[in-house]
């Protein structure tokens, strides 16, 4: 399936196609109307956001019986995808896996450069160009910023193109985060009118967190969400994400009052400290305890409201807490394989399929 | 399927649950009369024993022909397995995975904690209640002791359990193995009366080797087994298991000379020296060599004895022995993967059906 | 399936039967008029070569409708396959694992020996045997020479003989490459009059890669061909090859002209430098510049001359050849995949099954 391309990127090398905005190139990662890779949070309008949403349950649904799964993988039992990860990632890793399983995917694995033709001196693009040779999808999570994208410019101007999903690259971009995220508030709002009007707390490394930036940048596709953005000073939120939220007259106070902000809101969306990213070990000089919820809290906050974390934690959120209702972190885990098998279901134009099942 | 436990236990901390002794709370892992979780030798009587025995040389039959590989293969088509084998082993891991391919399950392995998020400070606890976010079982190799039950009790107190097969954990447990070495006495003697009324040598490390201790707590369940211990004095086997033999009549000597305790035996248990538990390189001041068995032990032994050894050896046996009909180590090795694929059927209730095949 | 070898072969211990001349053992890993063993280039005449090809291409074939390949992966699906690659490798993993997925094979995989019992002091002999206790195919790269040989040899004096594949064992032998070579240019020369009474340039570290030399012995069975060696005086083809040539009356000339030698071949082979063997850093001092292929050279050489190499590369060949329809790597990369999926397809003995769809 030959891919269409608007001629007037396809001739760019890649230095300038790269500094093209995102908002002119997105559709160069299209097919026929529909994504062919996915690479960027801002790949999903608000259309294609419901569609996936409602693809994921119905596939979950249909995956609650053994003939349901049975079926399910007879859809790409042709296909072979590779996992190249060479970060470290479980979570992640481990929900694609069982996003392909469940379409019935053949899975390849690179989990190091250790065993790689790298070690030969093959350049990254060659790289990725071998894995297209004998798969059909590369999901991928590189340490390179860009680098999913440059494969998918790369391989879209071969011959045999594949998709490319991106797993997560650099501090930059990690989308299939964010749609979990926002499949599960509107899985959780489903009866309570959906995601427009609430308030989300956003709470605790707001500076480097990249869930919490692609979260709000999706977020945009909502109608009047309210924002409360809680953090110590030194990891207050970017100001090119301010200049976002202003822009598209998004309400958002901030503050570093944890107690006070989450008494009201619909949602409390906690994150970990990214201390990998410290310059001089100045994560050591906060005092994030403000920033953990407890038992404690659960009295504080709203019974509707629910609490969100994208995982993995440290003391953030007290394991004590699991057991309340309203924790909806480890369905949120969950929820990650059903819209990633959406999301791949999509990509190979199963949607019809599926939806007629 | 929600798992019913005892209330009392219910109710306990992991501190004060671990403490509990076992027989006390082996009911906890059990499941509507079958075993959910696998996590210790003594939650196998007799009469599971039996039955796991039966199935395994079932399923190994129905395994002979194309089409009955492929129907087994549709048992747990629609089931995900994870392998998290963060101690090296091929044998185990190997043996495993090829059961789960046997029942048609899709795998998705972690063999190292390098590739994983408790490198960003996520608590083990945490780490395996993620496994089960994305799989339908976990089968677990891991250096801490008692982290196999820890795994299944916890996740057993979630709203989503899954089965916790322990696949050896620190010096402690390691029940499948234990499973496979009687499963092969049972094969070798089955035309000779069975397991009941046999002598078995058991030789060398008796002290560190994890295997002897389990099997000789599973063969409890059989009658009149007779036990020869043949060790180097400071690797005698330990008081802990003298007082369950001496606390349950079981007959047994101990001796350092294995020429003469090997004469009259049904079956020859040889074990590896297990210097990895050395404190102060303590073994290399032993003669180990009069605990090996070259081809000319094969002259002093019973025609109808049986050699076995969980493997890997080093110089214990002779590669020559290998070819004589009275080396079953190798079978041993393979009935792993049968009692293993008996074990995994048995969790899942697939025990009828198989069995009508 | 017992294998019968000859008698004389048998009773051999591995010492004496390594020594053996190649022409006198192949026949020992054969089974029935087909391979059981592939590990030797030498293994391959024109007959099986031919075969191959035409098994790959309509394996291939079939494998372009989602039908197609779902029925290709019943036919082994009920068998189990082992990748044992302790040496780097990508490119040749993911091929043969991906054959294996096209042909229904469930795969372990052991890529590192840090996982496994070798660290427990288990000779590479019995870890070898302990894969063939759970599979039913072994595919393996070894750093030592001869190791696959060894394990071959070894399993086919057990009961429970499986196929073993080199997948590349030192500096020695790497068949399936020279076979994927092969295959590709049978494929381009496929309306020109195949391989017979070509010319091949054959570029770069003459001296110490693997592929040229298996290639060199490969082309033996066809007509006619000839072969420009180009090199720099250090890297020039050894003395064995130039033996083999004369033997074998192949013409054959030698230069470190590659601009005057690529002008009027049929196919260019280029090569890496392979400083992974120096000893005494001494690549440093060749310039290997003067063997790389630019945009430049495309105007020099034949309209209808190919481009290979067995990748990966390094400056070679620079990426902008890659749009030219002459650049032949890609869809090499990609044969080695079809051939080697034919070659397990044969030692199953499925090509009937095959060549009647």
């Amino acid at each position: 399936m030959p891919v269409k391309k608007e001629d007037s990127l396809k001739k760019l090398n890649w230095d300038e196609f790269y500094k093209v905005p995102l908002n002119k190139k997105l559709n160069y990662f299209d097919e026929d109307n529909h994504l062919f890779d996915c690479l960027f949070s801002q790949q999903f309008d608000r259309k294609i956001l419901d569609h996936l949403f409602k693809l994921a349950t119905k596939i979950r649904t249909i995956a609650k019986e053994k003939e349901g799964i049975d079926w399910l993988q007879t859809l790409l039992s042709h296909k072979r995808a590779i996992l190249y990860f060479i970060q470290p990632s479980t979570r992640t890793f481990l929900s694609f896996q069982s996003a392909c399983y469940i379409l019935g995917m053949k899975v390849s694995e690179i989990r190091s450069t250790s065993t790689s033709s790298e070690l030969k001196g093959e350049s990254p693009e060659d790289t990725v160009r071998t894995f297209s040779s004998y798969t059909d999808l590369i999901i991928m999570r590189h340490f390179e910023e860009g680098f999913a994208e440059k494969t998918a410019w790369l391989l879209n101007k071969t011959n045999r193109p594949i998709p490319v999903i991106n797993g997560g690259s650099g501090k930059d971009q990690h989308p299939t985060q964010a749609l979990l995220d926002l499949y599960t508030l509107n899985w959780a709002f489903n009866d309570k009118g959906g995601i427009d009007n609430k308030t989300i707390a956003m709470v605790g490394d707001l500076k480097r967190g990249r869930t919490v930036r692609s979260l709000t940048y999706l977020l945009k596709n909502y109608k009047n969400v309210k924002f409360i953005y809680v953090s110590p000073d030194y990891l207050k939120i970017g100001d090119d994400i301010k200049k976002f939220l202003i822009k598209h007259k998004m309400e958002f106070i901030e503050t570093d009052n944890m107690n006070k902000a989450i008494k009201n809101v619909d949602a409390i969306y906690m994150t970990r400290i990214q201390d990998e990213y410290d310059i001089n070990g100045e994560s050591k000089d906060i005092d994030y305890s403000k920033f953990h919820i407890t038992k404690e809290h659960l009295k504080m906050i709203k019974k509707t409201a629910i609490i969100m974390h994208p995982l993995p934690r440290r003391q953030e959120i007290d394991p004590a807490v699991d057991d309340d209702p309203r924790a909806m972190y480890w369905r949120q885990e969950r929820n990650g394989m059903w819209i990633r098998t959406a999301l791949i279901a999509h990509i190979f134009g199963l949607d019809k399929v599926i939806s007629a099942k």
